[in-house]
């Protein structure tokens, strides 16, 4: 009987999460990861069971890593808007900064697994809801806290920030521009700007401003296109 | 020596980007569409001479009938933002009305392919550098003739209509969502209305419609809301 120990495990993961990150779900199977992670398959076979018993191992590790790396810097910034402001911030490329090679497996695997069905794809879609419904809870709170407007479709808000994630991940990592930050920083303002109430708006007499005063410690987008 | 026909060649193609739409670039081998075809691994290299030539032609044969499906009655429309409207209307959800069982091949391959670099990922980077050049193309003729405002920033104005397109397609297809054409459609809305000359904004009084009087055949996002 091989002896499974926590080492060998995490090292299988974090192999596995660099594999995944670089080839998408297709090539994570029991024969790749052993080759990378330097073991038999026989050997791997003591970790997990199956290729889909691998695949949902590592999209759980991925999802503690995702927590640290995104979650966990955010929730230090005060409640509303700076804690979702920061959220956004560690989340648009958040792969590269947590060591990863490859983008995010999630956004990747929202294309690859559209078509299939089985344990993977619940695996991803139970993981892509937990996230829209922390975003969902940080607009919320941003509601109550009177940052956003009261009649503001949160579902809708979230819908066209995961669309930002996306378009900032195509055009960082498949693109490889230099611009997708600044692009991102940008259309995000505009999406903040649509949800201020209007005295908000009125009153700073700029739309595309959604930052409270003492808060923000993200540029603007002129700025940050001039930086870029 | 094989008799290279061209409707065998075409069904080839076919049932290649029948495959593609379903299981991604990685999934599109000689040895899987010589199973899709009914033909031996021999009688497509008459055809083919490697997998990367087989891709490289169903991605060719991908970007004609998106021509047909999208880019073709969209020019029946009149010039700038009817045009535009009318291209994006045809853009949302056009694989599935193409026949393609599986989503768009691009979509996919702009997050399968951001680690490889070779032949496949240049076909892809062309194909998508030739979509946002005509969709830039599109929103200059709009500023041209007035519809949009002269200091419009036309590449941002691109890059979010592509997040749009990929969060309509990640709602559509991987999380099944019923409401993802009104989603698009109000976030597209917004896009437009943020594109828009003062005076247009200031005259209409209302932000989120971007429609010219007579042009606009497309409901508007509080309407499209109460009919999903």
């Amino acid at each position: 009987m091989n002896t499974v120990t926590p080492s060998t495990h995490e090292r299988i993961l974090h192999q596995g999460l660099a594999l995944l990150s670089q080839v998408g779900l297709a090539g994570v199977t029991l024969g790749m990861l052993a080759d990378r992670v330097g073991m038999s398959k026989s050997g791997l076979f003591a970790h997990f069971r199956s290729k889909e018993d691998v695949q949902i191992g590592i999209l759980t590790y991925m999802g503690q890593c995702a927590r640290q790396q995104v979650v966990a810097p955010a929730v230090q910034a005060a409640e509303g808007l700076p804690r979702l402001q920061a959220l956004v911030q560690h989340w648009l490329g958040w792969a590269p900064r947590a060591g990863l090679p490859g983008g995010c497996p999630v956004a990747a695997a929202l294309f690859e697994l559209d078509d299939v069905d089985g344990p993977v794809r619940q695996q991803v879609l139970a993981m892509e809801r937990e996230w829209r419904g922390l975003l969902t809870q940080l607009v919320r709170q941003a509601i109550t806290l009177g940052h956003f407007r009261h009649d503001l479709d949160v579902e809708q808000f979230v819908w066209e920030l995961c669309g930002i994630y996306l378009s900032h991940h195509a055009a960082q990592r498949f693109l490889r521009a230099t611009d997708a930050d600044a692009r991102a920083h940008t259309a995000f303002q505009a999406l903040l700007a649509r949800a201020q109430p209007p005295r908000v708006r009125h009153r700073r007499g700029n739309a595309s401003s959604a930052c409270p005063p003492t808060r923000c410690t993200r540029r603007h987008p002129r700025e940050a296109q001039e930086h870029h």
